[in-house]
């Protein structure tokens, strides 16, 4: 049994992904947002690395079905329909909708899980499908990747978190053998903070930062286990709901 | 008050230490290595980053007062005099020496402190003299860097662990504000695990390593808190003891 947790995408290298089946977390606020995107009835989301792209392939997917998501600097980007709070994501035009989104941290870990067998999208917002998904995975595999996206490369607090609370999921109280470093830590950080989201996501600098723009209610909003219960899977660049494959 | 504990130097931007005052950790085994050859009378350490880069400079140094040492994938390099174990350290040639060392990981955290205003080297050897002086250092400057070398760019347990070590005794028992994710995790860690090396150590990846390889013994030692009670730091590309200077 292999469970590697890797708290950043920095420094990841492609063989450490290749062929195996991922989990992406960016609990404030991408992953959070997408299944917020598709709980209330989004087509798809399509992450991309630049504005410049996700404005490119809004005119090649055609302007009327599509909506730019997205932010920079936790700021709405300009010219984008919504930014990128899971409230928003609630707004009538958002359904039927392939939106395409970049963002600071999160889009980008997703793209760094290019080449995997398999790629989930996990949130607090979808906890328990995506531990049930990520035990099942463990248990026929014998082997899973919880990728955080961080922050600026760095290591986040809530993802950390995140990841611990999905590793407890996913080892159904086996014992540990097989855990690589960021899993142990992920695993002791999720059992010193408890079940409760608040203070780990509010602790964190993304947490802070969200609060000091005046943005509390999107980590508020993060924070609530099973808020938007779907399971956003990758395939071939586009997220979609599990179901719909 | 700012104390950022950097879990791997992977996208490290070099503005996070310019001008600041950074203790390197790599227990094992690059910083314990370090404060071992000074404690036993070597002149000083300069790390580089490959082989060749340390071959030419044991012919400019002068090959009579140069002793070559370090490791890839935990095992001595061809040519060299000596590996990266803290033991090796004790032989009587290494006294009056300048070590030239090259590691899989810790001479690059060394190498990505470039630019910082002081560089110590910290490890359990000398954890009270470090923990001492990153005390005395926040207290004056109100703020502090822990980088740790990580393994193959990403987390190490061994690392994070020690610098929530360091971190406790640089905040000396103060409350948490103006801590990073990064510091926030290493004190939660170090509490954790409570004040034994042992365990972190042979839990992580580095510690099974280097245990597999015959190596247990490099483990045990690395775990001696204060066995080499020297204060490294790195100035000018070379490391030497502070008293020194």
């Amino acid at each position: 049994m292999k469970l590697d947790v890797f708290l950043s995408p920095a420094g990841l290298a492609a063989n450490e992904v290749a062929g195996r089946s991922v989990f992406v977390i960016d609990v404030l606020r991408t992953t959070t947002v997408i299944c917020a995107a598709l709980h209330h009835g989004a087509r798809g989301v399509v992450p991309v690395s630049s504005v410049a792209e996700a404005s490119r392939l809004a005119q090649t997917l055609g302007p009327e079905d599509v909506l730019l998501i997205g932010e920079r600097n936790c700021e709405p980007i300009e010219g984008f329909a919504l930014g990128n709070s899971p409230l928003e994501m609630a707004a009538p035009g958002v359904r039927g909708k392939t939106l395409v989104m970049t963002t600071s941290n999160g889009t980008s870990a997703l793209l760094a899980a290019h080449g995997a067998e398999e790629v989930f999208v996990a949130a607090a917002a979808n906890l328990s499908l995506a531990g049930a998904r990520a035990r099942e995975i463990l248990a026929t595999r014998r082997e899973l990747v919880i990728l955080c996206a961080g922050r600026e490369s760095q290591f986040g607090l809530d993802d950390a978190y995140a990841a611990g609370r999905l590793a407890i999921l996913a080892l159904g109280g086996r014992r540990r053998k097989g855990l690589n470093d960021g899993a142990l830590a992920a695993v002791d950080l999720a059992r010193r903070y408890g079940t409760s989201w608040e203070r780990p996501l509010s602790m964190s600098a993304a947490g802070r930062q969200l609060t000091r723009l005046g943005r509390g209610a999107d980590v508020a909003d993060a924070a609530r286990e099973d808020a938007y219960p779907v399971l956003p899977v990758l395939r071939d660049r586009r997220i979609t709901l599990e179901t719909a494959a």
